[in-house]
């Protein structure tokens, strides 16, 4: 289904010769007039030469273009790196006529190699050219990498007299030779949201989606996840309790479905697992076990031979941090009881169990029955393909 | 090499039809007169019946024996485990002739199973005929679950006029269908050490040796380490700063000895890794960054490709939480330098540390250039046949 525009925001995808097999590698978002922007960040240290612009950028609060290449992460790549962002950035700014500072730019692709700069810029009339309301597609293919597929999601609602339109585009899969899978997400909506509020949203709508959501624990040098609103839907500014609660609701819907999408998309996956832990003594400690379920070898590699195997996902939250005892914790898989207080449910639930598991998502529950603080994360298995994509000589 | 006596210590082990497929299964070490004991049990908070008894037993610093069975782990099995796990303790401690409280129990095998108590109290009678000075081999094979090999290691220091010797039997080799595989090992020593120094000792050699090595990240509910000295090589006991760390250093050789064997015998594994991360602003970070990138599934699939990927080691560390700035960092596979301050080194390098890869057992060392202080910790690669050996459903 083709991404719906969204009034305000124009998009393009063109070939600038920066992957090495060639295809869409540049993609272009460009605000109409200028819209309020937020951004989320990789908060690994070593964090490549855009997204240390980008978060700059961002910080100020308005912005008129997303500007992202894949093949190229320009990452480890030292006062180089940072040149070639900055001009990159800069060309960018040139050919809309807008202040350098109103452009995000970002990159994905193989770490450590040099951004070939003056291929980007040579490219980028066309993609100012190309830009239209309904280039989405062009732009989510621009950005993939090892994405089985291109990754978009939409939302409306309607938000006092007015109907207001949310729009994702997303690319990640895991990491996969030769790079850094980055995760990058780019949103854009017509409500009238200031800066302030905007950023709270993004916050909250990422806190159970893109922040919950593994396919092997390890974050990129260039992750990212970042939003325009072009007010262009008209109304009042997005400011009370109610409309923003509404509408990072809404976004939140958006983020939860690209983050399902990239985590279904991890290589060699068959399964989207969503790991839900209830009755824990605080949200910390609910996050803790979730993320430690959700990461481990074992419980992955479980999930990927179909096997109920409880004693895993339970030792996993013992060793997480979360503070519970054993002997009152019950755990669903699907609505399968596995463990009721502690004590197995026996071998015929098992069988119902593993029956669960043969479907490409479900749901994983574990009562800790310490309080009443929840969280969830989202995981995949890990299968003999994940190892054969991540193992091989780059070369 | 068969393991030497130790002076003072009897070992054993034998069939007691716990394991499903038959071999030895049941093992037992015992002093002949009182011993001081020291152990180190899991953190997981999912915590196997045995292990709580343990614990508990070494606390109180006089032991006689060890009691160990492969095949079931009695973890997760409620009132019924803890009374298995008692009894059987009662059991062996009656066919000595000593106070249940000096016998240390441990298990390892099957989670969520009841542990088979009457065959493992059946066999006491043969397995305490059969202790002798050198029956350290049969002990050895009847703790093994999923070990491609018995681990033992031995070593002999001078201590003032005596000659003391320090002998350890350990199993484990990651988590594999349908154990978790936990870690046990088993030291004895002729030498005079009261519990207090012994527990200094047994902690500070555990150090940068059994805590710092890593299959999967992934801890068990039955994981144990444990040290009996029955003080018959005789002379005064070790007291003085000089002669514990005398003997610390030694119980350290013995400990990192076993501990590489087990981390070797990772399942699918062919390298063993040591990651050496210096230059760190407080060990606290080195030990973060020195875990982040020995438990990375990135990283290890790296090595099993033999692929000197240093973006992937370096992003690994930028995520730990340990503070540093990556344009400080240099980094080493072997002898080659890859990273200089930041910057990469090219492709040159790079083909000699793919050569380092190759080889069985290499070093990856990463300077944080922030500090003065290191840690080290032991890896391996992860292959595919970790995941066939984990996916498969326990039927």
């Amino acid at each position: 289904m083709p991404l719906p525009p969204v009034a305000g925001f124009r998009w393009s995808g063109v070939e600038a010769g920066i992957k090495k097999r060639g295809g869409l590698d540049l993609g272009l978002v460009v605000a109409d007039s200028p819209a309020s922007v937020a951004a989320i960040v990789t908060t690994n240290l070593v964090c490549a030469a855009p997204v240390v612009l980008a978060k700059r950028h961002a910080a100020r609060g308005v912005a008129a273009a997303f500007l992202v290449n894949s093949g190229c992460a320009n990452a480890c790549t030292g006062d180089r790196g940072r040149e070639t962002a900055w001009a990159t950035t800069v060309a960018c700014a040139d050919a809309l006529g807008v202040d350098p500072r109103r452009v995000l730019p970002a990159s994905t692709g193989v770490i450590g190699a040099p951004l070939p700069a003056e291929r980007l810029i040579a490219a980028l009339p066309r993609a100012v050219e190309a830009l239209r309301p309904d280039g989405a597609a062009d732009f989510a293919a621009a950005i993939m990498t090892t994405d089985r597929g291109p990754k978009t999601a939409f939302a409306e609602v309607p938000l006092g007299r007015k109907r207001i339109t949310i729009a994702g585009v997303a690319k990640g899969a895991g990491m996969i030779h030769p790079n850094m899978a980055t995760t990058l997400a780019f949103v854009v909506t017509d409500a009238r949201v200031g800066a302030p509020v905007l950023r709270r949203a993004l916050r909250d709508a990422a806190a159970d989606t893109f922040n919950a959501a593994s396919v092997d624990g390890d974050t990129s040098t260039n992750d990212m996840i970042a939003i325009m609103a072009s007010g262009a839907a008209g109304g009042p500014p997005v400011q009370s309790e109610k409309d923003a609660a509404r509408f990072t609701s809404k976004l939140r819907d958006v983020l939860d479905h690209l983050a399902r999408m990239i985590v279904a998309d991890g290589e060699g996956s068959r399964h989207l697992v969503e790991i839900e832990v209830v009755d824990a003594r605080s949200e910390r400690d609910a996050r803790l076990a979730a993320g430690a379920i959700a990461t481990s070898p074992l419980v992955k590699t479980a999930f990927h031979g179909q096997d109920p195997n409880w004693g895993r996902i339970v030792a996993a939250a013992g060793r997480s941090g979360a503070r519970f005892d054993p002997e009152r914790c019950t755990l669903w898989v699907g609505d399968v009881v596995l463990l009721r207080r502690g004590t197995p449910t026996g071998p015929e639930p098992e069988q119902r169990a593993h029956e669960v598991m043969t479907r490409p998502d479900y749901r994983v529950r574990l009562s800790l029955g310490a309080g009443t603080a929840r969280a969830r994360h989202l995981a995949c298995d890990l299968g003999a393909d994940y190892v054969r994509c991540n193992a091989d000589y780059r070369s």
